[in-house]
C-alpha cells in the first residue's frame, strides 16, 4: 500500500477518495478537507476568535488541533455532565490535551453549578438521556461562547455524524430540522455562529488523525448512549458505504446541494417566533426556555450571576507523547 | 399468540400495527389496507379496466387476487424478459393463476418479438440489468396498456419496495425521481395512469397472504438483482425497521406527507419537454426514446405491427390447490 502523493509506505486507506496516504500526506490531507469545508461555507475568518466544545474524544481534540495548525485562535471548552467515571475520565483527556498545547480551556461543572447530572436530568425530565445532554450542552455552548466574546462556537461533528444525523431527519421527514441540518448557523440574537469544520472528514479519519498526532482522547463511547437511534442510522450507512464508498458524502452534501433549501421555510418560522427566555434570558419560541424547565425539574437550579464557564488552572505542560508509527487499533 | 380481532389463534404478527391476526381476519386486513391506499388516492374508480403488471412473484399476482376480490375489473400482462429458467418458471406461475382464477392474461414475449434478451441487452447497452429491464418492462406495460384500452396500469410495489427506492433517491437525493415517487402517476399524453395499490403492505404481508390464499409463487429473486444496490437499502431498513416497528410506513408516508411536493417542480419540468420517439411514437424527451435506442443496441428490432401484448390461451382450469394452514417458510 503506497502514498498516492510520495508513493512512500501509506499508513491509511480512504476508499471513498480512492487513495492511500503515508504519515505526513495523510495529515496534509485533513488539513486540506478542514481548510476547504471552513473556505467553502465561510466558516471562520481570520482574526476571529473560535471556541471549540471539546468532549476529550476524537472528534473535538482532532478539531481544535487542526485549528490551531492552521493558525486560528481557538479556545476549548468542556462541560462536565456528571455521567459518572466517563465524565471523570473525558474532562482529563480535555485537561491534557490543552495543558501539551498551551491552550486556554474553559469548564463548566453541570452537577456544581445547576445541581443535577445527565442521569438524574434525565430521568426528571423523562427525556431520553442524549436528549437532556444535548440540550444541556446546547444552551451551556452558546451562553459561554456569548459571554466571552467568541465570534464562533465549533463542534466537532464530522461525516458520519451528519450523515447519520440527516438519516434520521429523513427517515422521520423531521422537515424543520432538515431546514436547520447545515454545516453552518449564522449567528443571530442570542445566539453565537455555530461550525462543524469535520464534515468532510469521516470518524476513521478523525480518530486515524488523533492516533498520529498523538493525541490521547477517550475511546469509549457514552455508556448512556449505548441503543440509541443514532447509532443505529450509523451502523446502516456504515454497511451502506461498505457496498458503495462515498454513500455517506454523496448523502451529506447532496443534500446540502440540492435540498436543504427546500426546507428552509420551516426552520425560518421557528426563528420569527423567537423572544428571551423569562428565567435566563436566551432565545426561545416559549415562556421559559427548555434549559430552565429541565433545570428545575431536575431539581436543579440557576446560579447567582458570575460567568458561565470559567478557564482552568492547567499547570506545567508535560512532555509530549511519542507519535506512534502505526495506525494499529483504529476503529 | 392470538388474533387482534376475533381472540382466535392467529397465524402472523404485524408488529408496525402491534396486531397479529387469524387467517380469516389478516385476509380482511390485507383487502382492508389496499381498500384504503386506493380510497386515499384516488387509484381506481368503480368499472375502470385495470391491467395489473404480473411477473409470478408473491406482490404482483397478491395484487391482482386482491382487486379481484375487491371487485375490480382486471386483467394481467405478462413480460417474458429471456432471462433464462427464471423466465420460463414465471411464466408458468403467472399463467397458472389466471387459469386457477379465469382470469385474462396477456403476454409479450421480449425475446421473440423484439430479438433480444434482458443479459443480452445489459451487456450491448452497457446498462446494469435491472436497468435495462427496467427500462424495456415500463415501455411494453405502457404500450399494452393504451393499446388495450385500459384505464390504469397496476404494479405489485409494495411498502417495503417503495420506502428501499425512495432510501436510494434520498441518499443519492435524485431530485427529480423524488419528484415522481408517488403511489399514482395521473395519465398524461401516451402515459396509462399508473397506481400501486400495496403500499400499505410490506412484503412479508404479501407473501403470507399469497400461502393463505393457496397462491403459487416464484419465491427466487431474480438472479440478474443479485447484489444490487435496491437489495442492499432493504436490509439496511430490514435492521432500521427491527429495531423501530413502523419505521419504513413512517418514512414513506412521511415522505409523502411533508417532502414530495417540494420536488413536484423538477418531474413536471421533465413533463413539459416530451414529444413522441421517431421510431415508435412513444414519449420521450429525446430524438429516439430509450427503448427503441435499447432494442437497436441489443441488436433487436421492433416488430412489422401488430398489438404489443396478445391475450394467451390458457386452456381448462385446473383444481385449486389447498390452503394451508401454517405460514412456515413464509420469508
Amino acid at each position: 500500500m503506497k502514498c498516492v502523493v510520495c508513493k512512500g509506505p501509506a499508513i491509511i486507506d480512504i476508499r471513498r477518495h480512492n487513495a492511500n496516504f503515508c504519515t505526513d500526506h495523510f495529515l496534509e490531507q485533513c488539513r486540506r478537507q478542514v481548510a476547504k469545508a471552513i473556505d467553502e461555507f465561510a466558516m471562520i475568518e481570520r482574526g476571529e476568535r473560535a471556541l471549540v466544545a471539546v468532549s476529550g474524544g476524537k472528534d473535538s481534540l482532532a478539531v481544535w488541533d487542526l485549528l490551531v495548525e492552521l493558525g486560528y485562535d481557538v479556545d476549548g471548552l468542556y462541560v462536565g455532565l456528571g455521567i459518572g467515571e466517563y465524565s471523570d475520565v473525558s474532562g482529563t483527556y480535555a485537561r491534557d490535551f490543552a495543558r501539551s498545547r498551551e491552550l486556554t480551556l474553559l469548564e463548566v461543572d453541570l452537577p456544581g453549578t445547576y445541581g443535577y447530572d445527565i442521569p438524574t436530568g434525565s430521568r426528571a425530565a423523562r427525556r431520553a438521556p442524549c436528549s437532556a445532554c444535548g440540550l444541556s450542552k446546547r444552551h451551556l455552548f452558546d451562553a459561554a461562547a456569548l459571554e466571552g466574546g467568541y465570534d464562533v462556537l465549533v463542534t466537532g461533528h464530522n461525516l458520519d455524524d451528519e450523515a447519520a444525523v440527516l438519516m434520521g431527519n429523513t427517515l422521520h421527514w423531521h422537515t424543520e430540522y432538515l431546514g436547520r441540518q447545515l454545516p453552518v448557523l449564522p449567528a443571530r440574537d442570542g445566539f453565537p455562529r455555530k461550525v462543524k469544520p469535520l464534515v468532510r472528514l469521516g470518524e476513521r479519519e478523525t480518530a486515524a488523525y488523533c492516533v498520529v498526532r498523538g493525541i490521547d482522547y477517550l475511546v469509549d463511547e457514552c455508556p448512556m448512549a449505548a441503543g440509541n437511534r443514532h447509532l443505529s442510522y450509523k451502523a446502516a450507512l456504515n454497511d451502506i458505504e461498505l457496498a458503495s464508498p462515498g454513500a455517506k458524502h454523496a448523502f451529506y452534501f447532496g443534500f446540502l446541494d440540492r435540498a436543504a433549501e427546500r426546507f428552509a421555510t420551516e426552520a425560518e418560522a421557528d426563528r420569527e417566533d423567537l423572544r428571551p427566555c423569562a428565567s435566563c434570558g436566551a432565545p426561545t419560541t416559549s415562556e421559559v426556555c427548555a434549559f430552565c424547565r429541565l433545570v428545575q425539574r431536575a431539581g436543579g437550579s440557576l446560579p447567582d450571576g458570575g460567568p458561565t464557564a470559567v478557564a482552568v488552572e492547567l499547570g506545567p505542560t508535560r512532555a509530549r507523547v511519542d507519535e506512534p508509527s502505526a495506525l494499529e487499533g483504529v476503529r
